[in-house]
């Protein structure tokens, strides 16, 4: 049954949490209306604050998200309920990453008005890069004796994060994780991240301690994206991204239906009896989606 | 400069081992006339059996390889130097996978007149996978005492494997891993292989024991593969792979080469303004390969 996108854009952008909850859930569930409610929403977007928040399983990113949402909270005057939404995204299969339907939710929430979007992701596998792809802000979050030292190092990191929170430090080992992760930083190549130095940030979240820094540097971050252009060149490359992505799965799709048809038997038939090559027999297939 | 392809070609099938190392290199070297070497090469292809041959590191791929080859050319009359060609090929940064031009190098020596093409390779990561899909009769080696069954299991070889070799077989636990190898093909999905039940069979490929069982095992399979239809499946199916691959890998070129145009960035900047959205922008660009 089709919803009325404009309606329900009307009413996220009026504060109503059902309203962003089911514009995400059209987004997730590659509603008929997808491309509806992108086109409905890409007017109100520009406005919001992306903040990537990654690490470890058992680091803290939970505590730390949660003690970061109360202070912007506790920050705001006129603080009620409604200034604060949480969500969690399945990966759907998308192994190792976000779902694949984040840029898009990420665009709900940015139309609806949110001033401050936190994506919290597991840094598993590609989802670092992923995060950082997404996120005005990275932030790349340590533990002490978890090892994250190596794993940083491994999963490339060094080039994405923009701001190294290491939780529990009240534990032993917490100084040698910031002594190992300024060593790896020296040797990392700073020209990567445009002269900004990230700063490395000792946190007790479960006890709310050095969450007011994190929040600071932050906005220092923020600050500094604004004022250096590189806030409008990250956007103008991520956008980029998302269309190529799209135009890339568009295309596989087409690709992908030509099972189904004649064309691709016939021509691997063709192969097969020698009398055409596979770089022709990809020309024509070419030919006939450019057709299309 | 360029080669004369024909003669190269003529040359491959009269059995000369150094115009058959030049269309190799042709191909891996993506020359300017891969596509005119393909168009030569396959009316003569089709006739060639591929073996594929993968497993871990140390398990004995390279002695049983040897003893094989060995095996086929003592069996043969006129058994010469000429009969065996070996080459290593690079995986040129398509890590734990085959070389991006195995299946053109295949068609090469396939086209050279080669009645037997057996690739091995270091079963990580993708390989076997890959392997498959490329050969008719797929052989995944394991030894005692190396953990295999449980990386046999992650790596879905319980789907690719027409034969399994279990090397070193006077080694201690050769009979555990036998054992674990048979509980696993009883959990696994048994129609996936189309009837063919794959044979376990022990070796000592440094002694050239068990070698003409394998050799056995594999004329076999290939007798069943022809037999039942299941031989023109397989390559007709690989050959509908690698067309679709070829086309996969064209259109994302053209959308590559779009960066350096105005079109993506233009279209960023009205996304970024709100005037257009990520799908109607990617639809534009859709339109604009299509035209091309």
């Amino acid at each position: 049954m089709a919803v009325d996108v404009a309606a329900l854009v009307t009413r996220a952008r009026e504060g109503d949490h059902r309203s962003v909850a089911r514009l995400i859930s059209l987004v997730e569930n590659a509603s008929p209306q997808l491309r509806e409610v992108m086109a409905a929403l890409t007017p109100h977007t520009g406005q919001a604050q992306f903040i990537g928040l990654t690490g470890s399983p058992g680091v803290g990113k939970s505590t730390t998200t949660g003690a970061l949402l109360g202070d912007r909270v506790r920050m705001q005057d006129h603080a009620t309920d409604r200034d604060v939404y949480i969500r969690s995204m399945g990966t759907r299969g998308h192994l190792g990453g976000l779902s694949w339907a984040a840029p898009q939710a990420l665009r709900v929430l940015d139309a609806a008005g949110c001033e401050v979007v936190l994506v919290e992701t597991v840094g598993v596998g590609q989802a670092e890069v992923e995060i950082a792809s997404l996120a005005d802000s990275t932030v790349v979050m340590l533990a002490p004796g978890m090892g994250d030292g190596i794993q940083a190092a491994k999963a490339g990191i060094l080039e994405v994060a923009d701001l190294y929170v290491v939780n529990k430090a009240d534990r032993e080992g917490a100084d040698a994780t910031i002594r190992d992760l300024r060593a790896m930083l020296t040797l990392g190549d700073k020209k990567a991240k445009e002269d900004w130095t990230p700063p490395i940030i000792k946190t007790i979240a479960a006890k709310g301690e050095g969450i007011d820094e994190v929040a600071a540097a932050l906005d220092k971050h923020y600050a500094w994206l604004t004022s250096t252009g590189a806030l409008e060149g990250r956007r103008r490359k991520r956008i980029a991204d998302e269309i190529e992505n799209l135009v890339v799965t568009n295309l596989r799709e087409q690709v992908g239906d030509l099972r189904g048809g004649e064309l691709l038997p016939d021509l691997a038939e063709q192969v097969m009896a020698g009398t055409t090559d596979p770089y022709a027999a990809a020309d024509k297939i070419i030919a006939t989606l450019e057709r299309n």
